[in-house]
């Protein structure tokens, strides 16, 4: 029989995830690996947010939603940028998605035929990159140098080589953890407007900026498209969802869209989620835990010879220059798990020019862990 | 700001789904509709699929797994391949999919690039063709005629209009509960191989079948790609998982796709899933409800003047000729939700072309509705 291979099924393996299976398997096998490889909190849901699914269980059917998702879930959402940022949205505007991950894709397919330019940043999320390809896009690079983050002339450059359609950022940022200061998201914006461009912003990681309140890109523009989920803050990884708002006439193209593609995200996860918004004082201390992780990171990494390559002011990454210590990350990694067994992520994931040199670790875990790792790497690297 | 809408988004809505989210408006307004429009079980998934979900629940975490799946519910899917149908496959050629709606997605992205042709019946599963055309593929259609399944002399006329690189099919039918024999579909994989053209099985509706053993075309030819999923037979509509087995040259391509385009399938309903294949007692009671609404309705529809369009001897549909009621089944559709409260979805979803004469009547509901339904429709036509 016949079996083909298309052109585009030659996307980069996601390593973060080679390196969670290896990890996985490793630990299986007795050998216990810390993993700060995948951006994963070290926490469960909070037990208001598992306790309503398991209601739901109780109650009987899981069943297809509408493909927008539940009404309950998208009033949610809404309610939640009144109460965060002030904003207004109508429920009719958000979308409930599969993650992030479906997010992402339905953005690109409802906006982008193949061809089209759609810039993003370099270091950044490797996704993004993989499912521009995969679709036919485009993926104009933007390096954002050392502060990390996108900046409204990175936009103009790369407009200026050959026009883009799109621009897709991140703040706070990942691998980086940078975070767009608000003026400078405000010239972005800004220069989107007077280019003709359209803007995704990817707010998957607010909530979790350690020093200053969250900035959405909807404040400055209703036009904006959002992306979000509850995998970060509200530790929900696993569970498969995640929202985008949406201007006014993508809605129905996305949930087209959507319906064939997705049919409707996880329904367990959507009743869950509707009582996210409620847990802020249990995921409060989760984020101060990930503050105590950030302070031990910012002294004990530097200390092991690994630089920290921009400042890490929100998420939970650390993105590292280790060119003191090597100058091939993924021969590295996979060094440092089998032999320290410390897992992290080769920069190659998000930076394919320059990624031998660096390094991403996540401290979403919890702060034991984060010391017996960094004593596990000093004992390897002095060894 | 600028918004951009691609002329990909500009796919067929999944008129089912919007059958579904009016039948969600008008039953919370305060009108009970009885939903026969989409392929969703009126049972929930079994107790002790459910109450392993609740265990992970209550142990905590639920984070991303594999991109391929969890070890073990990849073992137990290889397991039911030799209990259920005799075939050995390994594990490592299964790959745990969001769904079987994520599984034709990363079948397409893996195997072929834009311009491809890929052959599907008439009338079929509208995602098939809105996935295809999203991705860039040609949707070549094959008309099935009377009996309702893919014959091999369909693929053989189809590729000698112009060549085609891909088969993919289901038996039982959506929506016309028909299967394929199995010197048929033995016809079909020799059509196959003879020809050069990939064969995908969407064998979604096995277990379903009313009046013989199922046949899974692995048995046939190791190399064809199989699609299923717990939806339709373990009652896990709403969980959205779904599996592929892969020939072996695909695992890694869809491993690397998978990572970027879902990062991993529900973590919650793979833990369930697991016990899925445990449950065939529970499950075989389910399937005689269908069998009884299914011999309602193969009496009851005729004498509405819905004409039972092919041998409905799978699956959990009656595909019907209305002709003798209208010309115009989505109109037909609309009304019969508002004025008799019966919802079923109008045949443009399965044919664009013939559409308008056809509807999808689901009976994997309640027996209980199923009569009161057809007696709605009665009044509803006669008064």
């Amino acid at each position: 029989m016949a079996v083909f291979l298309s052109a585009r099924s030659e996307v980069e393996p996601f390593h973060a995830m080679d390196v969670l299976a290896e990890a996985n398997r490793l630990t299986a096998e007795g050998t216990p690996v810390i993993s700060m490889a995948v951006g994963q909190p070290g926490d469960p849901a909070p037990e208001t947010v598992r306790e309503a699914a398991v209601r739901a269980l109780r109650d009987g059917q899981v069943g297809y939603t509408d493909a927008l998702g539940m009404a309950s879930l998208r009033a949610a959402i809404a309610r939640h940028y009144h109460d965060h940022y002030g904003v207004e949205v109508s429920p009719a505007r958000i979308a409930v998605t599969t993650g992030s991950s479906a997010a992402f894709n339905l953005a690109f397919l409802a906006c982008y035929d193949p061809g089209d330019r759609v810039a993003i940043t370099v270091p950044g999320y490797p996704a993004y990159r993989n499912i521009l390809k995969a679709l036919g896009l485009e993926a104009v690079e933007m390096p954002t140098g050392g502060e990390g983050y996108l900046k409204a002339e990175n936009v103009r450059e790369a407009h200026a080589r050959a026009p883009i359609k799109g621009v897709l950022f991140a703040s706070p940022a990942n691998p980086t953890g940078a975070v767009i200061p608000e003026n400078e998201l405000r010239a972005i914006v800004e220069t989107g407007r007077e280019l003709g461009i359209a803007l995704i912003s990817d707010e998957i990681y607010h909530r979790l900026n350690y020093r200053a309140p969250d900035v959405t890109a909807l404040s400055l523009d209703p036009d904006v498209m959002v992306i979000n989920s509850f995998s970060k803050y509200y530790c929900m990884t696993g569970w498969r969802v995640g929202w985008m708002v949406l201007p006014e006439k993508l809605v129905r193209p996305v949930e087209r869209i959507a319906q064939s593609l997705y049919i409707s995200a996880p329904a367990l996860s959507q009743v869950a989620a509707v009582h996210a918004f409620e847990q802020t004082t249990a995921l409060e201390e989760i984020k101060s835990r990930y503050a105590r992780n950030r302070a031990h990171l910012l002294e004990a990494l530097p200390a092991l010879g690994f630089d920290i390559a921009a400042p890490m002011d929100g998420a939970f990454y650390a993105y590292c220059n280790i060119s003191r210590r090597t100058n091939d990350s993924m021969a590295f990694a996979r060094r440092m798990i089998h032999e320290a067994h410390v897992a992290a992520t080769p920069g190659h994931d998000f930076d394919p020019r320059h990624g031998e040199r660096f390094m991403r670790f996540s401290y979403a875990g919890r702060y034991d862990d984060m010391v017996e790792a960094t004593e596990r790497l000093k004992r390897w690297l002095d060894g």
